[in-house]
């Protein structure tokens, strides 16, 4: 519903990236001015992705608000569904691990062509994008920011009622609040890099390994992963220590490689017909997780997605939380009426809590996929969970469903998440568990848990 | 002892203040070529503190760097010894708590005329000071600062071996440092600010209150401290929230202002003459705390003091951490023999724990002090602790001496304490122990304690 202020308001937003693009189409559905400028070229006549991930997983939070732009079946023809986890052990064989019940998904999408298809629905809703302008100073007091033109380097300042940084994990909005009195702000980094390696389709033609799975190989203290991509190959990512043994600098040349792909990960070696090229060439890149508070400023101005919660990849929510930031907005908006420093207060009050929670989340998961999956009392309470939600479908929801087929608030999510895993410790304890727990007393241990009624989506 | 390669190497430090200009000294006497720029001008002709707190609690750790570079003396004439709290209660009553034992003091010590008396000191070794020149970017692998004199505005570049950071808690070089990647970084602020409030010597000329204490007027979650000046006047530093009920912002008037000190602080306010006066003019400061990791960058630039780890100011050790900073950085380089990214690398790896530990110890204080101090419990345990360490001076040293009286890494006086408070919490559920305390089996206690001999100092 469109805003009767919202014809008069200007707003500037900072990046085109998924999130920024995302959020132009819901403020210009609404009827606000809405401009944008992203310091990097247009990425539909680059064709780069602009060194981030090339392909993330979808699910229910990012795609409801895509639904709600009216988007859902253009992303559908981009998704590739992943029913479950393939884990692959150093020999080679196989495990799955549903994510959820029959329909429950999460879908590998290429950032590069959803965040193509989001630009230009913005610019067919009117949003005037405008690359190659980088912002170089922002006056949070009068919402003016100062740009740079990438190709002719002219400056030039622009005024509006409202500034919003979508300009992700290094934000200048952000840094520039940075500088204000009482603003709160961490920026830690993983001892772990990542490095990207792809499997192309096979001879025939066709995907290497099942691609109705997202794979894992966990190592312990690092793993790799692949997500099936559109053209029938697989991008994988290294998730490796810095430094120690093994890490990034502990593989000096291609044949130290080799020796240790083909002890550790020997069933996709065979894949990966340029993998020292690729390793060699292609960047190690590092993992951030950013917290801040407060979000907006002097009324004025709002940071949002990356730029205000930046995590690990781990959980696959980046994009999705985002996409939930964008949503909450525009409910905030119609709740508060249109005035902007109602707005971003009770937006940073509700959102907070929850981006600091799918932080603590990412991070969690980081732990539960290199280490735990392979562990055998992992996999069971894992199954016994799975029970428990089958005969009590709203009362015991797992965590990971919670998150990626909900819109329960991340903070509940976690919460519940930690009571289970507390009952989970407790339950485990049982002796002779591997072999009696189908004789549980499971309506107990769903008993045990503070109750809510959480309905799941397939999408 | 001079090294052999120092008087080859050129060293910029930013920042003249009180960590900058000691660590000038020691760097100079080392007899390297040392170069300052400090954006302020020259506080010696302008008489400001440049906005900071003006005075400070001087003691072991600090005092012994300023003996190492031989300034005992000179340092002696500014100070003013505490031997304890005086705390204060709503009646107007007072308790005395000593530091230590004998001898034992911190002392109370003007920031502007300290700050004075090192940047002559160093001037008078050859260093070479330039005010108004504000660090506005630095080339970290070239060690290469550019400055804006602040007069003429003129930009210059200068580049030297070594670039070391003692700019503060909003350091420049820190700030260049933080768009390195992997660079971890966190700022957080107290829901408490502050505010300074003077109190003027009596009409005969003498100090208005017990001079040899630090006093206190702890009223759970906020407090005032008082401070003794060398010319008998007192600051008074209210520690009070920023919002809330009562805070900086409940607070609109004279009428209401005289009103809560009346109720609060009725004994203070009589020496307050122009109270409102103050409060409505002085500003209202926040409270930081910042840490980082690593602290250099490229084998070429260091921070250190606040600019690496500033802490909320309730030890009394900022100040003393950085001067401890600049003796361990000076006994590094003898080790190390001059290689620089040796001497990062240690230096940091050494000090980071301690940094950590100091700022723990830093906020803890603040609610002993604003909270505890008026606990009779927290008072009988102290006393407790004093029986003991007066029992087995070397074996349990209250965590304030070890913190205060020692050089022991603050990482290790934190992990005493602990243990300390973990002992005290069984001892205190002793039942009647308010009146029993006296037949403990003092033996006992300390036998729980991990060993390790401490030496306190006076000085």
């Amino acid at each position: 519903m469109a805003n009767k202020r919202a014809s008069l308001e200007s707003i500037t937003l900072l990046g085109a990236g998924l999130v920024g693009s995302l959020l132009a189409i819901y403020l210009k559905r609404k009827g606000y001015h809405v401009t944008v400028f992203d310091k990097r070229p247009d990425l539909r006549k680059t064709g780069e992705v602009g060194g981030r991930s090339i392909n993330l997983a979808l699910s229910r939070r990012g795609y409801r608000a895509l639904e709600e732009v009216g988007l859902a079946g253009e992303v559908q023809k981009l998704m590739l569904p992943m029913k479950g986890r393939m884990m692959h052990d150093e020999k080679g064989n196989l495990t799955h691990q549903p994510y959820g019940k029959e329909g429950q998904v999460i879908n590998s999408i290429s950032r590069g062509r959803l965040n193509d298809l989001l630009v230009t629905e913005a610019e067919k809703l009117g949003v005037k994008i405008n690359f190659g302008e980088k912002c170089i100073d922002v006056d949070l007091k009068a919402a003016r920011v100062q740009l740079e033109n990438s190709a002719t380097g002219a400056v030039s300042k622009v005024t509006s009622d409202i500034v919003i940084g979508t300009d992700g994990a290094f934000s200048a909005l952000r840094n520039v609040m940075q500088k204000e009195d009482r603003f709160n702000y961490s920026q830690y980094y993983l001892e772990h890099g990542y490095k990207e390696i792809s499997i192309p389709p096979t001879a025939s033609g066709d995907f290497a390994m099942d691609h109705q799975s997202l794979h894992i190989w966990p190592r312990g203290k690092f793993m790799l992963i692949a997500l099936p991509n559109l053209d029938k190959s697989f991008t994988c990512t290294l998730f490796f220590p810095f430094s120690g043994q093994p890490s990034f600098e502990s593989l000096h040349n291609e044949k130290e490689l080799v020796a240790f792909f083909q002890s550790t990960f020997p069933d996709i070696l065979a894949y990966m017909p340029d993998l020292a090229g690729e390793y060699f060439k292609n960047p190690t890149s590092s993992l951030v997780t950013i917290k801040c508070y407060p979000w907006s400023s002097h009324g004025k101005t709002l940071i949002l997605g990356d730029a205000s919660h930046a995590i690990v990849p781990f959980y696959g929510q980046g994009m999705n939380a985002g996409f939930e930031d964008c949503r909450i907005l525009n409910e905030v908006i119609e709740e508060q009426d249109g005035d902007w420093p109602a707005i971003f207060e009770a937006f940073q009050k509700q959102r907070k809590p929850d981006a600091d929670a799918i932080a603590t989340l990412a991070f969690q998961n980081f732990i539960e996929m290199r280490d735990k999956v392979a562990d055998p009392d992992f996999l069971l309470s894992k199954k016994i969970e799975a029970r428990l939600h089958q005969l009590f479908s709203t009362r015991w929801i797992p965590q990971y469903s919670m998150t990626t087929f909900s819109d329960v608030p991340y903070a509940e999510a976690l919460a519940i998440g930690q009571q289970q895993s507390a009952i989970m410790e407790r339950v485990m304890k049982t002796p002779n568990i591997e072999v009696t727990w189908e004789q549980l007393d499971f309506e107990a241990i769903v008993n045990a848990l503070d109750q809510r009624k959480i309905t799941l989506k397939t999408q």
